[in-house]
């Protein structure tokens, strides 16, 4: 296996904007980067969805990895944005030359439910870039939808894939079909809404943002399938929370204000097209930062 | 304002079916009201998308509303499922028949965005039977995307619409809308799970199922705006239940199942092509009702 | 093979309104009904999709029957707009009531991709009304995408299944795959827009509503594999009428509008929300029915 | 006005590919591109949706215009693939680097139906590149639905867009509705099918992919609002071609292999996941190539 595909929580990094040109703040990625290294998470996702990737130049792509490679030494699992072969291995080459033997593996969408196609794509990547490989399956996002089934068994012929991130609803079902199928890791995402139970299906952990990464750690290191009550118990606090960042088409805005308000960013914008966050929500979103702050921190403040 | 139309938990019923002809189960449909009843809901909604209505013939629907009306006092909400005027009217006309004065209003899907075309079509099906209306908007099943400030506007000059159930999400912004915009009451669905966020926006409580009513009703009772903490303190031990539940694509087969482990039902099936439980669910979902019932009834078993 | 489930034309029947309550026009369906009789068609499909069936009353239904039954001698097919069991078996058993032995068989929709739930779908809905079944594949109707390989196995060991209505785009490949597992006569649908490439693969005709049906008729009938220039000419001058119906969001707008003008019903309308005609549009439609109008009788006026 | 921007046909360029590594075949490109031009076009759009630039490296993009600058003449109109303005605008910048002053415009999908959102995105692009903006409307491609006045309105107001190509149907509505709003040309695409429709609503002619660009010339040059039988004349004999070409799921796979019928390209791969041709098309589709020839040669061969 490879040795950088750690379980535990790998961290998914927003990209912070300043200004009215969204411009990328750099010093915002090193602060949210040595923040998740503190808490203590297996690695860093960098250019995946919720890093606004697909919003980003190419220009920009290289400056939030060096960003990131400055100011952590985590290994790191580079997100690609493209639905098709020759693009992701554009993607995939930029990864491999900028990040080097940090780089645990490509994320990699899983982009037909023909398996000849995907097997196809996976391995050109993988022997075009010399990458590893984190497949990706997340439909909302790609509107493509596999079998987890074949996704299984097809990762576990595929030893240049190294992790599944499993985001396909129900994803708990999905976990437990790509586990008992390939032995790779397999992570939840989707802001760990259903991580007590990702984790109950064998998950080796979550790779995802959200804005207290360190709740999910402590979930992470907490599970222990003959005593579930211990991750539950870490877990509870954040839960409304989690809830509230994972609002459908606002998601992003509010992680964003979250991390704002716990001053790891200094702005929160998305760019757009992404849909801003709802004025209604600023004093939900300083309630819910204020719960999960005290229970970060029982006896500091914010 | 409807006499009926109280603030508070309006239990959404699920239709319990028995052996593999899936015939309606009678008693058990009693057990879920007089459980719901006991459980101090301000009302029942019946006939809903989680109670199967569409997958009832037109006198298995009489049978459940005329089991419902044999169970109970309370007033209720009757489900529309047609998106059209004419048939919807038909069963709004039943509902009249068979409830009588008990009836709160019948639910009706928003079934266009634009507004003479909606407004039409409330106003019909209320002139037509004499109902009350609760608007339904609920995108996922209806394929209709209206805006909360539409649709806020619209309720505020229709006497005849005597509340809205919020299901399109991000629901808390779409209840600070309706709820800026008009005056009826506003009720979260969607299992309760931004009921927090939506009782912070105005909600007037919760219209939906869960397999633990109970929660709902604590939830909402202990709802203080100046005190949020006392709400919330009551919902999250049932928090990891309700993302549970609202799995996508299996949430009403989770619930049955919930439902049939608190021995409120005797069986679980779901009517095809309603996906059933997968079976590596069972032993999460055994955990997560023990928990919840813990929680329920702290000195009691389940 | 039922006897009824002839190869040919079916005409798809429009539902006409009149005035501002939209009532049924029942002179309007007689007229419709006569006028496709006379025009040649094999049978009636009474209650689709486009006969906007899922916006009529149960009475509307009953009297729509009714007056088709009136006015014609032909085999019908009598839709269903459900998509589960029990409600299908109530519109299948008034269908039987009704039409009785002129009844081809009722069109119930493929309800799932699950082979064993939609068999089971099917043969509950014979069994429980006698009636034998037409499958009709329209996922952008349903919703459910099957898989026309599976479709076609079973309706080649479901003695019940009689024809296929084939409306899954792209609708020649589907049919290919369909004749080449079952024997049923298979019906291109979509108004006839690639009615050609249909009966190339094997369609045994058209189940579709287009204004002029009897276009549609001499296509058929002139099919001739070997000489299939013979029907491509008998449609080439229909074939910018049909891509002008086929528009998607208004074609029963513009198809109804049709009609009218070609003075088989008198009035338009359709029932919301379906959206009505625009404005812009009554020009074109004009000078496409005057010369779809001159190629079905070169010397006639309208 | 733009002096490229030329009324007429604007042909969409295929990208043809050799071999079971899909390379790009630069004799295919200009082979298409030179056949475009005898036929008549007003210009050239490269890098589109039909061209497969999603599934291009950077490289190729490259390849693929500089080998089209030195086979043409022609103005050209460059397709951007992305949604997000910063790498919009890359593909924007590499548009004007190569192509220089014979650069019509790029063509930026519109990206959002909040028309703030919409002018700064198409302003940024037009200011950070130099280059006029083609603005496309294509909904299938985009996941965006914008209105079509809304869009009319900016575009009138905006002077760096020069012209729309409307690919959102029905189009012909939105062709009236656009051109009644602004007097920049409004292009009609989706293969033509609507062709005689958005020229009736004021389209200045077809920006598409067709396997007869010859057929769409022909038609727009036959145009004429006082007789509209002239340019029907030219197209019916193509129009069940297009029809077949138009198929969903599998368009371009038919028409690359049209190409290659034509012996325009040598081989008609697509690359994956698109979905290549189903063989059961094969013996339709010579028919119809065969047809067309005859219609654009009466008196030669194919």
């Amino acid at each position: 296996m490879n040795r950088h595909m750690r379980p535990g929580v790998w961290g998914v990094l927003a990209t912070p904007f300043s200004g009215s040109t969204f411009d990328v703040d750099e010093n915002g990625v090193a602060q949210l980067v040595e923040h998740a290294d503190a808490a203590g998470v297996a690695g860093l996702t960098v250019l995946g969805v919720f890093g606004e990737a697909a919003r980003l130049s190419w220009a920009e792509r290289r400056l939030v990895l060096e960003t990131v490679l400055d100011s952590t030494d985590l290994p790191l699992v580079v997100g690609c944005t493209s639905l098709a072969t020759a693009p992701v291995i554009d993607e995939a080459r930029m990864a491999v030359e900028l990040v080097g033997d940090r780089l645990a593996g490509v994320m990699v969408q899983a982009n037909s439910a023909d398996v000849a196609t995907l097997d196809a794509h996976l391995r050109a990547v993988h022997e075009a870039s010399g990458a590893d490989v984190v497949v990706q399956d997340y439909p909302v996002v790609s509107g493509v939808h596999v079998s987890s089934a074949m996704l299984g068994d097809l990762v576990a012929r595929s030893p240049h894939v190294t992790a599944v991130k499993a985001e396909a609803p129900p994803t708990p079902v999905a976990v437990a079909e790509l586990t008992a199928r390939c032995d790779v890791p397999v992570f939840g995402g989707l802001g760990g809404i259903n991580l007590l139970d990702e984790l109950a299906c064998g998950a080796a952990g979550a790779m995802t943002g959200f804005s207290f990464p360190e709740a999910l750690v402590a979930t992470v290191e907490a599970w222990d399938p003959s005593e579930p009550g211990k991750a539950r118990e870490q877990l509870l606090p954040y839960l409304p929370l989690i809830t509230f960042e994972q609002q459908v088409g606002i998601a992003l805005a509010v992680r964003k204000e979250c991390l704002r308000r716990r001053g790891l960013i200094a702005e929160s914008a998305v760019r757009p097209p992404a849909r801003s966050l709802p004025d209604s929500m600023r004093p939900l979103l300083e309630a819910h930062v204020a719960a999960a702050a005290a229970a970060t921190d029982p006896n500091g403040g914010e």
